[in-house]
């Protein structure tokens, strides 16, 4: 599903109008991207980050699934359209300058949100206190599921 | 608080060693800048979104504390230096391909992580399923605090 024209999201205001305000008025990076974090909406856990283009956000407003704008392929990315993993929205938000938004969403399938075959991306932890620099060795979660 | 040389953190590897080991190789965009997600360790919902350099990555590993590079003011910024919002870590995590960082912290003082003096950053919900485009109106969270 791709949309016939994209809308076009209201241009930027002031400060106070970016934090106070309610017009959405999402900031679009030079290559025309904003960040989205998204969490397990059950256990609030990070599942992935991703980046949204103004089609993505449009399509995952007005069908409440989830899409981004895949860099790698330099496509519309409907998530899970091949691995029928489907984020389906439960909330959007927005934040304070609204560069960047997070959503809480219930995966479809599997559950299983990375491409690696685990339920999050955030499958290792990196040890802190710890040492900083080449000695930094990641460790794997104990909440981490296997690899398929 | 400022290293006096920040460490070097090891190159990235291979597809499969960034997925699947366990050396660090956080990846820096083109301004030297990996993303970070802030998450609150009790409610498990995020607090704000922001970006390190390696020094203020190496300098959370090292104390337990987070530090930023502020864009804005082109920086090093200990989050919370001045309001008194300190953020503890109580765990980070990377991402899959480690070109993103998840942090779950305490936080200090009032517990406002926001700069507006809200707990969070994200205080407004973008109605989904919904119009998207310039009709799109933000809604103040049910679970927002009040402007100081």
């Amino acid at each position: 599903m791709a949309l016939t024209k994209t809308p076009a999201f209201a241009p930027r205001g002031s400060k106070a109008e970016l934090e106070a305000g309610l017009a959405f008025t999402p900031k679009f990076d030079a290559d025309g991207l904003i960040p989205a974090i998204v969490s397990d909406m059950h256990s609030g856990e990070a599942l992935m980050f991703a980046f949204m283009n103004a089609e993505a956000l449009a399509l995952t407003i007005e069908t409440g699934v989830v899409h981004f704008w895949s860099r790698s392929r330099a496509a519309l990315w409907k998530k899970g359209g091949e691995s029928g993993n489907v984020f389906n929205v439960v909330e959007m938000r927005a934040d304070c300058d609204q560069d960047v938004l997070w959503l809480r969403v219930a995966v479809e399938g599997d559950g299983h949100a990375c491409h690696t075959g685990r339920r999050s991306c955030f499958y290792r932890l990196v040890p802190v206190p710890g040492e900083a620099g080449a000695a930094t060795h990641l460790v794997l979660a104990p909440d981490a599921d296997d690899t398929p």
